[in-house]
């Protein structure tokens, strides 16, 4: 940790911190330069971050030197890991597609949704029971009942399934009717959810939030991994910024520069990260190009009856074409595409 | 709401759409021009929304006219709404400034904020029991212990108090406890919290995300109001932006924005929304001056060894000079400063 | 345009704006709605802007409908332009990679970097004789004498060559010396250098402004066409957000949206996209992906000697592995990269 | 400077760097961690810079310690600037404010204006001759004959003017002409222009790029203090943010922010900075309230005829009623309201 003093600053109070430093068993560094006293404090990263030195009137500005993530870092795990949704493996090489509805809106939608799934090539099911809608006006979902329509057609379909866990009083049902709870982006940095999350075993699919940044994503996955469950699938799934042709601006930089630093696989969202149908394609195709260990795509049999969500959501039809490209891509990208053992 | 077409639309989707319209029971409008074919829809807001005609593969957008609040929009209301916490009471002239440590960290450090706060005129208590932090590795809080030192500090002080909710678990203990329910940035989206909290009938002071626009803040009191609480207090505490010299970039073009569009009261957060001690004072100022109804504000009796925020907490005496200058500005901007009677 | 008037706006004053609509020769609409009057103006779009129909006190805001752009859009031509630098071809399935050093720093150094380029299957030279830079202290490049430098190994390479013009009065010297113009992100509305580039021949390549919209890239772009210059190339190189793990923001959303809106080729230049040498090749693979027909890459012969950008710029061999993929790549994306043909 | 190595740097690697420091004649630290090895770099800023250590494979990041501008910080000149457009001072307690309208449009128009400038208090009169516009198809500004109406205005008016250059080449009519020139958002970083800027004496209105950080802001500033001039006025005019309620986020932070930092004066953009006209008072006052040193108001005789911004442009009775509060204000501020003696 390097801290920078105010010009002006005392030798007493700088020998007051030197000393405040060294009662914490941290190595101190006194730096003098020509405008700026630079002190330094090497050590253990828990301890430093409780001297809480940026409190101090005389302190300009402290710079850590090391990143504040351990259990995500390839430092304490150097190679991939691989998470697994039902029987699917992710990440090291294995890509997979998972697909689905926005929303859970019926039992029949639902199958039309897995078959149209299954048949292209995707490898797991998503669809959400709980809802998080910016108007209390909308459709919130079907709740209980939408879990286990996922169960049912899940059972039927072979297809592993994905779903949305909006609070900590859903986890059980979740936990009972799905495969892996997905953290949507509005949650991301709701700590108690991550907590509990980290006690369970079933993987967890982490959105990263909308004003999030890598370092706060891979945050948000160590409080998961620091409880116990090491079962992360980061998702980009686009920032918020000034542009707004549309609906996000998906940040595939993140995924090169978050797999150099995480050993967990991280999957992409071009639905949400583009909020346009047309564009889902292309930026499916570049993010499996940029690295990604998978894609969560939105799909709907019948688009224009959507819930919620229908602007981006594919026809069966272009999803069939966009797997028939990714299958394509694979071999050119070292990769393998996971697809379902038909039932 | 005004539906534009992609060129080359048939005639024959055209009248599809115009019928779909008509069967919801709106009026549909056609507007053929040179190079795009635009529809218009008039009637209820709610019916629209459900159209989802921006599904349609042949609409390229859809501009709504209307915006999507109703509750607490002055269309509604007027006048301006007064939301008091304990008897303090916050809007339509009246401002109150709320101050107090991040974070509850003992009985005593409570004891001596409570006593800044109030000698220097501050006119509510703050505090935070449960906190979300970025690292699972920081200080959370220190829970209902935190809870019970702030109601004892309260009833000593005679100041009513202000401490987040983070979790619909912790609604009842708040509710106890504290004389209004604080909902933090990073959950303003959390919509299971709001509806609880809109059933409730304590105020809720809810702050603005990070990454949320002025529509999306009032969408999200509309949660709480559209579930019958009415006694909502908007806060502006700073967005997310590329500037990293401050840690937010306070937006206080949102304070006339909002008030003139709803009736609720704006309160803004010149702690968070600068993070750095020395800019708390003018940005206080520029805030009431801006129209603000009142300041929440982080002071700490010794800002050194604040657990967290201490880079951005004022020390006492800071704070009593800030008051003095609130007490002179406030008759200039046609407003009353609210100050706590001797107890 | 779609005009919405404030709530209780005077029948009077409808009447007034419906006439001056008319008298403008534009087709006025009138749809009063339950909470709000909507106006309507059917005609030519540029007769719609000058009505300011926005700066009325009574109008609450202005809805345009088309796209302000017009001959840079698909709508006035709908096949994809091919620009040529030189004699290599950008766009319509022609996928050509430009590269070189940031700045050209000697004769040695650029016939070095030349020869990996060619050698590797770059179809074009790039280097910077005017440098912008952010500080006044920082090396602002060789003028006119790295211009010399360029059109040498130009000649001797038989690269084609792109260089920036940051001026009105460096025109003539870039027309002289090199083949095309490059204007850089902080000149995107530098409309003065836009009109004058529109009156020469040669080719013009338009990177992205960072805090530049989609919409704001094509308006820049008309203003080139608009003067007689068809040959724009669009270069999306990252914008401006809050996060600041990478120098940019890549914003590949952009380069479907604009293939969609645009007949004019779009390139990306993932140096200045990502900042760190490490992400680049990723990141160029995802951009051929979402359908870029090139890149701008930073390549130096010794990066850590380099006098700006050598964070980002990959050595030699690095560049090599990365054309190699490309090439690979490239079929089963269906387009043909544009190799050098040995001199 | 810092330099963090990246984990598994050779020592020889670390022995090569802390020589190459060495060799510049700077004094190399060695800093070796557990998990990282850091080293430092301390003496002269600029050579600093040129070290280029970022470029090399080992180092994962530099920090600099210092702020890169110098001639524009308190640490070289600590007391405030005063800087004069014309008579009127800037600064040090002085707050004047400049108002107009947008664009030069007519000679009675600014006539007009010129009246309702001086009649409220204002001190200089703004208008422009040179306009950059996004679109090619929107009025562009009157040139020459704009400044020479600005010229004859003032002088029968007394009040001094500020316009815009937007290139090079109109550095001397403006000269001629004007009393001040303005350097627009989109030129904040035409290093060119400000170099010349620099090398003449009258006073330079920095506008702060949509896209520039406060130190961007400063370095653009340095530019033209390094060149000779130093009668530079900054002025925060918003930003681009993801909140599109306003036409940009003004962001007041910055004015203490920079006041603390520079010595140089700083003024506030309210019709540019919100967009609305409706927001200008209120955000007005805020300016000042926060520190601003004046402000750049745009007013128009008749806002409804406006050929550009008349959305945020005040009728005169609105910038009158702002003048009275602001006079209002000062006393309490502590800051002198500069105003027009009669002619």
């Amino acid at each position: 940790m390097i801290i920078v003093l105010k010009p002006g600053t005392e030798d007493e109070t700088v020998q007051e911190i030197l000393d405040h430093i060294s009662e914490c068993g941290l190595k101190p560094l006194h730096l003098p330069g020509k405008e700026r006293v630079v002190l330094g404090a090497i050590g253990d990263e828990r301890v430093l971050g409780q001297l809480h030195l940026e409190n101090h009137p005389d302190v300009e500005e402290v710079k850590p030197v090391l990143a504040p993530y351990k259990m995500v870092s390839r430092e304490v795990r150097p190679s991939d890991s691989i998470v697994k949704i039902g029987d699917v493996p992710i990440g090291n090489g294995y890509f997979s597609v998972i697909a689905g509805p926005c929303a859970v809106e019926s039992l029949e939608g639902m199958q039309q949704a897995a078959r149209a799934v299954a048949s292209a090539g995707g490898a797991a099911l998503r669809g959400g029971a709980f809802k998080p809608r910016t108007s209390p006006y909308s459709f919130q979902g079907l709740g209980l009942e939408g879990l286990k329509i996922l169960q049912q057609v899940s059972a039927e379909s072979g297809l592993p399934t994905v779903t949305e866990v909006v609070d900590v009083s859903d986890i059980e049902a979740v936990e009972e009717y799905a495969d892996a709870f997905q953290v949507g982006a509005r949650n991301m940095q709701n700590f108690r959810l991550l907590r509990e999350l980290g006690a369970r075993k079933k993987p967890v699919l982490l959105k990263r939030g909308m004003a999030a940044t890598v370092e706060d994503l891979l945050m948000a996955a160590e409080y998961v991994l620091s409880e116990g469950n090491e079962n992360v699938i980061l998702c980009e799934r686009g920032i918020r910024t000034f542009e707004t042709a549309t609906r996000n601006t998906l940040d595939l930089n993140a995924i090169p520069f978050i797999k150099q630093r995480s050993h967990l696989p991280v999957i992409v969202d071009p639905s949400h990260g583009t909020g346009l149908r047309e564009l889902v394609e292309p930026i499916a195709l570049a993010a499996a190009a940029a690295g990604a260990d998978g894609l969560i795509i939105e799909i709907h049999p019948d688009p224009v009856a959507a819930m919620s969500d229908g602007r981006q959501s594919l026809y069966p039809e272009q999803f069939g074409k966009l797997m028939g490209k990714l299958e394509m891509l694979m071999p050119v990208l070292g990769r393998k595409l996971i697809t379902p053992v038909p039932a």
